[in-house]
C-alpha cells in the first residue's frame, strides 16, 4: 500500500473478544486507507517451531486475537459500514491443524495434528501440501466486524449478525462488505486471517496465516441491515476449478449429518484416486474443498455436496 | 447424437415413483449409448398456455414422472453403476412456479405463481426473465438414478443413497456420477430436467424444461458406495461468475433458518438495486443463485451464504 495508507494498526494492538467497552486505537476518516498487520488465529502460539503437542496444548484464552479496533468517524447505530478490502500481504508461512473438539468430524478425529505450509506470497504459486498436493491460495480475513450494542465482552468464536468470525472466503481484495453498525464509531477489528479456505472450513481451520489488510471505510446513512451482504467483483473459484471437481454428495433430512457424511465419502474417493490417509485427506478439505446446499427443499430431504478440486492432484 | 444411440427411450416410457418391480422398457449393454426423450417434473400438466390457476390446481399424483426404467446387462447388486452425462438437447422452452407449500420460504410465498421461459436451445444465449434478467443456461436432469431393494414404490420427491431427486446442477454433459445398485440390472431411469438451476433449488423449482439426454452406462466391481459421487470435468461457474456476485449471509445455529435469512436479504438487496420484485427475486434466486455453507464449525454458530451472479443483471 505504501504512502497512501492514513493509518497503520500494529499486531500489538490487539483485544480478545467483542465489547462496546474496548477503546479504540485510531479514530479513522471515512473514505482513508487502513492498514492491518493481523496475527493469525493461533494468537502466536503456533510457530514455524510447534508441532502436534503444541495443538495439544493450546491456551484457548489466547486464540483468536483481534487486531483493533478502529472507530470510523460519524458511524452511528442504525448506520451501515461499508467495508471495502484494498489489498492483502500474506507473509508466506502458515499452519492448519486437527484441534480437538473443533471441526465437522470432531468425534473421529480426536488426536491433535498440525501441518506446516510455506507457500509464495505473490499467490502465483500453490501452496505445497507435503508433496502430495498443491493448494491455490486466496488469502483473506476469517474474521472481520463491529462491537455489539450488548453491553460485556462477547467470546470472538461464534460469527453474528455485526460480522465476526465469518470464515466467508470470498470477502477478499475488491469486496464491499456491509456490517449493520450497532456503536458509536461501528469499532471495527480484524483477525483469523488465512491464506486459503475451502466452504464450510469443514475440520475447523484453513491455511492460518498472518498477513497484512488494508480497508477503507464508508459510512453509509438510511440503509438499516439485520445481517452482512456484500459483493464480490468477479469470479470467485477460477483459481480452483480448471481441472472440475470430484464431488460427493450426503443425502438426509438433517444437514449437518448429510455433510459428515459427504466428507467421509470424500476421503474414500482420495485415497482410492490418489492414496490420501484420512487425516491429510480431512486436513485438505478444509483448506480447499467446498461444502454446497444442492438441493433444501425436495421435503423432508436434502442434498448437501462437498466439490474437492482436482486442479490440486494435477 | 445420432447413429452411435443404440437405444431411444421415449417420452411415453414412464412411472411414477421408484420400484424394484418396474419392468425395464429395454436392457442396454455396458458401454452402449442411450437417449431418453424426458418431460418435464410438471408431467405435461404445465403447457406454453398454463397460469398461475394451473399451478394452483397440480394433480400431485402425476408430477415428477421418470423416464425408464432400463435394465443394465450384468449390473448386481453391490455393484456400482457409472453414468456418463453424454449429451443434452433442450427444447428451448421451459417454465418455473410458486408451488404452495414447497420452497425454502413456504410460509411467506403461499399464493401460486407461474413463470414461462422461452430461451436459445443452443445455450449461447441466456434465458429471458422478462424484461429484468438474462439467466445463463446449463441444462442437466434433476432426477436420475435407481431402483431401491427395499419392495414397494417410493416416492419420486425425496433423494436417496440411489440416487433419484438430487437437483444437483453440475450433473451434466461430461459428468460421470457412481450409484449403488441394489437390484438385478440397477434399473435406472431419469426426468425432472432443469435448463438452469441455482444450489439449493430454493423456491422449489427451476426453469423446469423437457430436454433428450444421452447416457453411457458401466458396471464397476469391487467398489461398494453407500451414497452418490461424481467428477466433473472442468469448471462448473464460468458461464455464471463473471461479473461476480451479490452476497448475502444468514448467521445462526440451525442451518436451514439461516438460509432463508440469507434468501429474504437476497430479496432486499435485489429490491434496493435493481427494483426486483420481491416473488421475482425469490423465482430468479432459485434458478440462478447458489446457497453455499461458508462455515460450519464456529459452534455453535454456521454462516450460509447465498450467492447471485451478477451477470444477470449487466
Amino acid at each position: 500500500m505504501g504512502a497512501s495508507v492514513a493509518h497503520t494498526i500494529h499486531a500489538g494492538h490487539r483485544h480478545f473478544g467483542w465489547s462496546r467497552d474496548h477503546a479504540p486505537v485510531a479514530t479513522v476518516a471515512p473514505g482513508e486507507a487502513v492498514e492491518f498487520d493481523v496475527i493469525d488465529g493461533g494468537g502466536g502460539q503456533i510457530t514455524r517451531a510447534s508441532d502436534a503437542a503444541t495443538i495439544g496444548a493450546l491456551d484457548f484464552a489466547t486464540l483468536l486475537p483481534l487486531n483493533g479496533p478502529i472507530a470510523v468517524d460519524g458511524a452511528r447505530p442504525s448506520d451501515t459500514l461499508k467495508i471495502t478490502v484494498l489489498d492483502v500481504t500474506p507473509s508466506g508461512w502458515g499452519w492448519s491443524g486437527v484441534i480437538p473438539g473443533f471441526g465437522l468430524l470432531a468425534e473421529e478425529f480426536t488426536e491433535p495434528a498440525l501441518r506446516h505450509w510455506t507457500y509464495d506470497p505473490s499467490g502465483r504459486e500453490p501452496a505445497m501440501f507435503g508433496t502430495i498436493a498443491r493448494v491455490p491460495v486466496r488469502p483473506f480475513p476469517g474474521t472481520l466486524g463491529l462491537a455489539l450494542a450488548e453491553p460485556g465482552v462477547h467470546s470472538a468464536l461464534p460469527p453474528r449478525r455485526v460480522g465476526g468470525n465469518l470464515d466467508t472466503r470470498d470477502i477478499t481484495v475488491g469486496t464491499e462488505l456491509y456490517l449493520p453498525v450497532e456503536v458509536a464509531g461501528a469499532l471495527f477489528s480484524v483477525g483469523d486471517t488465512h491464506a486459503a479456505q475451502g466452504d464450510g472450513e469443514l475440520a475447523g481451520s484453513a491455511i492460518e496465516s498472518p498477513m497484512r489488510i488494508a480497508f477503507r471505510f464508508d459510512v453509509v446513512r438510511g440503509l438499516a441491515l439485520d445481517g452482512p451482504w456484500f459483493t464480490t467483483p468477479g469470479p470467485v473459484t477460477r483459481h480452483l476449478d480448471g481441472k472440475g471437481y470430484y464431488v460427493t454428495s450426503g443425502v438426509g433430512p438433517d444437514i449437518l449429518p448429510a455433510a459428515r457424511d459427504a466428507v467421509r465419502r470424500m476421503i474414500d474417493v482420495l485415497a482410492r484416486g490418489h492414496g490420501v490417509g484420512a487425516l491429510d485427506a480431512y486436513m485438505l478439505c478444509s483448506v480447499c474443498a467446498d461444502l454446497r446446499l444442492s438441493e433444501v427443499v425436495n421435503t423432508p430431504v436434502s442434498v448437501v455436496s462437498l466439490y474437492f478440486p482436482r486442479v490440486v492432484f494435477d
